[in-house]
Parts: structure tokens; sequence; C-alpha cells
């Protein structure tokens, strides 16, 4: 197996704390322990990287010439980044300690710059069908997919490849109309993107 | 002065630690001192709201009949936010310390999941003159303005009433393919949004 960079794994911890934070939201919003157990399973995740790129980083430092300078800014920014799963992870723990969310804190979450949303796809759906990659449902709508629920399997942070079929659940988040438009499409009332 | 509600000040904290990190990841891809010292200023914010908010939650509890659960379901949130704000600071020390990013790290964080872009707004532009909240921007192109730079003024975190101009320098992030877009919106090149 290839080693990754410290550049890979500075990527990758910064992408999954990210995840984290939006996952974690979205479970306590819709009080799912199925999201929140994976923001622990990332956590674990988050941890091995943190501890594979303080080593990489000291073996860059005495074999590869790399500098103290940049080895310092990437332990700085991966140690971020735990920081942030961390938190994340504490969010997540909040839905698993089974207390349901006060109803108006509930809304106040909700109603944030960026709105959270979940939505099933109907059999109507001009998303059926189609991957992520294909619809441009980022650029297009401004939802941005962090996870989705296919039957019994599960996809967190889904990439351009993903597909979407009818039935699935999305959990997205973006701006407050986009997330009309989204639920519109994934309803299937409206029928272009 | 009406007294914040607890659920307004969770928000406030979970907006701003968010806009934080955004920020603080723009001032190092664009080495830009100017918002990493915005980064401070609004981790002074957070600080200032995380005490608020314990003050206002103990009170609450005396005094309102506020339940031991609810109320530690919201001190916790509030620290996690104050996590993220501190992870945040910490990023836009890095761009504080007078240490430009290595080229390598640079491209990575610009490549996640969601880009940073940074793009002025030109005179033929059809976003001058209008606010963010007509052109919706978020749901049209997915981008998510977090800063502007209007002659020596900055906006950090511009809502819908926020108007663009011509000359305005808009530090946003989103979805690859949005990014393009949004640039040539700025740029002129494209007429319609």
């Amino acid at each position: 197996m290839k080693t990754k960079s410290v550049e890979d794994i500075v990527l990758e911890i910064k992408d999954k704390s990210e995840l984290m934070v939006d996952l974690a939201y979205s479970s306590i919003l819709y009080d799912n322990k199925t999201i929140a157990k994976e923001v622990y399973d990332l956590e674990d995740l988050v941890d091995s990287l943190y501890r594979d790129i303080q080593k990489i980083t000291l073996e860059n430092v005495k074999n590869k010439g790399f500098g103290i300078s940049d080895a310092l800014t990437v332990l700085r920014l991966a140690e971020c980044g735990e920081k942030i799963s961390d938190a994340a992870q504490e969010i997540a723990d909040v839905e698993l300690r089974d207390v349901e969310l006060h109803p108006i804190l509930k809304m106040s979450i909700r109603e944030s710059d960026v709105v959270f949303t979940r939505v099933q796809v109907g059999p109507q759906s001009i998303l059926c069908g189609k991957t992520l990659g294909e619809l441009k449902l980022g650029s297009e709508t401004g939802m941005y997919v962090r996870a989705m629920r296919h039957g019994d399997r599960w996809v967190y942070g889904p990439d351009k490849n993903t597909r979407i079929d009818r039935g699935d659940v999305l959990f997205a988040r973006g701006p407050e109309d986009g997330e009309k438009h989204l639920i519109n499409l994934a309803t299937g009332k409206t029928r272009k993107i």
C-alpha cells in the first residue's frame, strides 16, 4: 500500500471533520442514532489519521529534509481538524445520551445560516437513477448531500459517483431557498433541475 | 436591551464558529492577515457568548424551571461551538505567525470536497448593484459568500441584505462546478445566473 502523503492526510482530516459536524447536527435534529454512531466511527478514523500524520511528519523531518516550519504547520492543521472532530463527537453524544432536543432549540439550529434538511426521493423524481455528479445538485440547488440512506445501507459523505434511487433518504445542508428546490425535485413536484 | 434567549445564543455560537472555520482556511489559502485577524475578533465574541450562555442557563435553572437535561444539552452544544471556534483561531494563527503555507499543502486544502475561491466583481458583472438575497447566489450557484471586501471595508458573514458592487472582492466556498459559475458571473463572462 502506497503511504499517503502528509498533504493527503491533512485534507482527509479536514474533510472528515467537517462532514462529522454536519452529521452530528443532523443526528440531533432528526433524532437519528445511526448517524450519531457514524460520527463515533469517523472520530476513530480521524484519531488514527492524526497518529499517522504525526509519525510521518517526524519521519519526513528526520529523513527527508522536511523543514521545521512546514512540519509545524502540518501538525497544527491536523490538530485543529482533530479538535473539530472531537467537538462533533460531543454533539453526536447529545443524541446518543437519549436526550430529545428541546423543540425550540431544534428549531433554532435548523434556522441557522445554513439549513439542514431530510427528504425522501419519490418514484416520480428526476433524481432517480442519476449520480450526484450528473445532477450537479450542489451547484444547481446549493444543497450539499452529506448522508444518504439506501434501504438498509447508509452512505456518508457521498461523492459524484453516488447514484440516487427511488426511496433513498437524503440528508443535506444548504441555503434556505435551496432546500425548497431540493424537496420539490425529490418529491417529483419539479421536473427540471 | 432585550436579553437574548439561550436558543439565540446557541445558534449564534454555531453560526459564528462555522464562519470562523471558513474564514480561517481562506486566510491561509489567500495569505490574508486581515481575515485572520477577524477570526481572532470573532473568537473574543464567541468567548463572551459562551460566558453569557452559561450564566443565563444557570439563572434559568434556578429561577425559571429550566430542566437539568435541557440545561446540560444547551451547555454541551455551546461548549462544542466554542471548541470549534478555538480550532478556527489556531488555523488563523498559522497565517498570523508569518509562515507561508507550503504550495502543495495549499493546493491540497483548496481541492477538498468544498473549494474556496476569491474573485473580484468586474464592471460588466450582473452581480453589481444587487443584494445577495436578490441574487440567491447560494441556491443558484452553490457558492456561499463568507466574506467581502468593499474598498477598505470588510463584511464578514454577509447576509441577504448585503449588496454587491463593482470592484468588491468575494471570498466564497462551495462545490467545484459552482466556483466556475461564480467566477464567470463576477467577471461578466456569464450574463445569466
